[in-house]
């Protein structure tokens, strides 16, 4: 008998999200099913990890699911490093990180602990795949993301992945119906314009929140951001290689 | 009269870190500087950003120097977002982030607040350079440091940079004497071995303790490590554009 392809489920809206429990939900229709995920929200947490502090790994049931499941005072990439290290005996087949609350397109793939995560398990050598839902709310109808989920895991399953890099998944805030396709896509070279907003507190101390918003400058017809506003789910290959290799002999200057 | 550069200097290991005082003190003498700096050590925090905490930006005089500084409660980052945006009128010539205690070479670029705040300059359109050094001992020597920080710094504000990348600079733990020169280099492709070390506290629950090997498997003689292990600062330019377009067509059977 084959046995069940093993997958690893994280997140970085904390382990109770409405958005991971419909990724597990998923995802046990295909495989075995091991949950590792922060006991708490980490929006923005990128690729942080945690070096001077002790972590928790505690066994939890949140649902009936035939899943094993875990949290961790960590951040998503600590809930990677530290449930490969002791909450599996076998590699993963697959590494699925979210279903995160809020879109991770464009630029935001360098603060989304959702990718965190993901790229964290392509760095390991497993297929790894981040999904993210354009709608921020708890309450977002999550059956769309739900079949493009299983669908895009199902691929991955089966035919494999590129090594060196993850997926960043993006399902537009539609109905099923009003859902086009699946579109591979380039990173949209987007920015965030910050306006932090200043207080007062009630000793007197300013203090700053951070507010902004998305300028979208990239006029690209193959983004993420164009595939989304289009109807269709993004997908786009995420590498960990930084190196901008076409400018090392560019850069030469600097030797002498 | 023509105005002096203004160089923008944050860093991971706070500010009183002996790293960003030499940075600082180097960069007196190229320009107006302003420091903007967590309050306290953030490593591995990579790219990570404060969106649900208010944020503080202090004004601090640590030495006798013509800087000016604040610091923040927020980790690499924040400051720099925020000290763009309420710490200076005027758009910096240069950013410089470090000098870090400790080597940010290969892979580690991912997990480094130092290059976090480099990347997040380079992202603002600041020609922004992360410097380490090859030791962790916060009684390093850092003279020969200074030299090359001051010579590559200097450099770029001469010539400029290409836009969409931030250099990261790694320098040897060397006397000056035997530092070879620079050389510009790719990151090289190692992994972390993590083994983390499980204990039990004084009330009998188990913690864990991130500890590991780095596993040097790229054997290229192009990468960074190769560099400072051969006794060169290695210098690789880094991008935020994180797709591997290469891949882009390969993947287009999931479109179906």
């Amino acid at each position: 008998m084959t046995q069940k392809p093993l997958i690893f489920v994280t997140n970085d809206d904390g382990i109770t999200a409405p958005g991971i429990r419909a990724l597990i939900e998923v995802m046990n229709e295909l495989g075995e099913v091991i949950v590792v995920t922060p006991d708490r929200v980490h929006s923005g947490k990128g690729h942080a990890v945690t070096i001077h502090n002790p972590l928790h790994l505690d066994p939890i049931k949140i649902d009936e699911g035939p899943q094993k499941e875990f949290k961790t005072n960590g951040m998503p990439v600590d809930a990677v490093k530290l449930g490969l290290a002791h909450a599996t005996d076998r590699k993963p087949d697959l590494l699925v990180s979210g279903l995160n609350h809020g879109v991770n397109n464009s630029i935001n793939v360098l603060y989304s602990g959702t990718m965190g995560a993901a790229i964290e398990g392509a760095i390991e050598g497993i297929p790894s795949i981040g999904f993210s839902l354009d709608n921020y709310d708890w309450n977002a109808d999550l059956e769309p993301a739900k079949h493009y989920m299983k669908k895009i895991a199902r691929q991955v399953l089966e035919k494999g992945m590129p090594q060196g890099v993850a997926l960043n998944v993006n399902i537009p805030n539609l109905p099923l119906s009003e859902i086009k396709g699946v579109k591979v896509a380039r990173q949209a070279m987007d920015k965030w314009h910050e306006t932090y907003d200043k207080r007062t507190n009630p000793f007197g101390r300013d203090y700053y929140w951070l507010n902004g918003n998305f300028s979208y400058e990239d006029k690209g017809k193959d983004t993420d951001v164009y595939a989304l506003k289009n109807g269709y789910v993004s997908v786009v290959p995420v590498q960990f290689d930084l190196t901008a290799h076409r400018l090392i002999k560019d850069l030469k200057d600097l030797e002498s």
